[in-house]
């Protein structure tokens, strides 16, 4: 710890400890940053204008720092840190920004209604939702949105209504799901802004492996956001956003005829993930 | 080091090195703060909407990163690492917002024009420009910038014209400068923004100690900008950016009368000091 911070740090006195802790941290881990790196005058300026420019293109509708952050695998980070647990519960992952309220569903029924359910590969997705020990929840609710073939989701896109490839569905008494959807291509993160420029300067595409996301929620268990992701993406191994775990990576199998059971009259394929959820009060101790 | 740093490290390989291991370490240090403060979403995602509000209060007059940067001793320690010399050189400073173009003036002239030449306290400031080996430079060029008696920097303040309180002055064949000016005062960084409500939060005051600033240039030295701080300065210790340094802290010796030598005709203070400057190819080695 050099002399400069901890001047820095002995300044620090307000009323919220809690915020006292996070801005000591922060000067901390920056200058160890400038030590380390030793920015020219130049570059830091030039880094500081670039922070500039990122304020400046956020709208209401885009927040360019959540971009930086998911790109720099900090908004995965802050997701661990926040969600720890027994070794076998699904892990969480970033929310991402295209969460918005969903239709209610009933199971077993389809949630594309855009022109992609006509072009793309159907999907019927299943599984349970448990405790971590096994026992199957009943009435837990998911809260799913994804993208389409094209990698839209339907805020983007004009040739899909608001709710499309979304659904609140809730697990029947067996703590089982299932729907019918198509399935999600991968796309990239939005490129015209100053993330996209970093990603570009750094030699890394912007591109996120296709993915489903859940929120699910059962009383006495704490909330789960997390992806579904989907085996043998080529990005799998590099999502721009840091957000692919193992264990949150599913095996769709192809299925070349119809199937009564999923109510589907063709070839399609078919994914099976179940969910641990982790007891409200659980504790490492 | 995690995983995650680790990954994320990975993809950056840009055709820029020295970027790549800026990015690369600015990836492993951010990750660090994350691991130890554990913040909450709520509080990384308040951060991140702090960072939009930050940029897009930014006017091309007004840079509030580079308030963060000062306020959080960032913009000195850059300043520190890149000027490293022999021990006995003046130390530099940061430059701050407030320079811009001086007219030329000769040896002994006064630098103050404005309302606050008849009410502040007069002041000579004195010395020599030297080689760290205390040999004199004669043709070395100070440009200085300074606030009046009450805070204010002519680009701040309707009641001066532009170019009060600053001069480019030449060293004669000693070496020597000098000039008359009036005695300037503390003063606030801007409050009100992002930046003046983080110092707020925190317990901070946003007082900058009484200072001149100086930017020295001699044929085959490097150029050097530093402050010149008044000793006695309530605020010397707690510098709102952290830009003191004992070397440039300066005792103001009151004398009761006039001077012939300086030319004033009452009550005044002097100061002197002496500028030792760094050969361009100095060389830690």
């Amino acid at each position: 710890m050099n002399d400069l911070v901890t001047q820095v740090q002995a300044t620090i006195d307000g009323p919220d400890e809690r915020l006292n802790t996070i801005v000591g941290l922060l000067v901390k881990h920056l200058h160890a940053f400038v030590e380390e790196a030793e920015p020219t005058e130049r570059e830091w300026f030039a880094g500081l204008d670039f922070l500039v420019e990122t304020g400046q293109m956020c709208t209401p509708h885009r927040n360019e720092f959540i971009l930086l952050s998911d790109m720099l695998g900090l908004t995965t980070a802050v997701d661990d840190v926040n969600h720890h647990g027994p070794a076998n519960m699904t892990p969480s992952s970033v929310e991402g920004p295209f969460h918005s309220p969903a239709p209610t569903r009933e199971l077993g029924d389809w949630i594309s209604f855009g022109p992609e359910r006509a072009r793309a590969t159907p999907m019927v997705v299943h599984g349970k939702v448990l405790d971590c020990d096994g026992t199957p929840l009943a009435g837990a609710v998911i809260d799913l949105w994804q993208a389409n073939d094209s990698g839209l989701y339907d805020s983007q896109d004009p040739a899909q209504d608001l709710g499309n490839l979304r659904a609140l569905l809730t697990t029947d008494a067996d703590g089982h799901y299932w729907f019918r959807t198509i399935r999600p291509s991968s796309y990239p993160v939005p490129t015209d802004g100053t993330g996209g420029r970093l990603l570009k300067a750094v030699g890394r595409h912007p591109m996120r492996p296709a993915h489903l996301h859940l929120r699910v929620t059962a009383d006495g268990y704490r909330p789960l956001t997390t992806h579904v992701f989907l085996a043998g993406d080529p990005y799998l191994t590099s999502d721009a956003a840091f957000a692919v775990k193992e264990e949150i990576i599913c095996h769709p199998v192809r299925r070349p005829e119809g199937s009564d059971r999923w109510r589907l009259d063709g070839p399609h394929e078919e994914i099976e993930f179940d969910v641990r959820l982790v007891p409200e009060d659980w504790s490492a101790e």
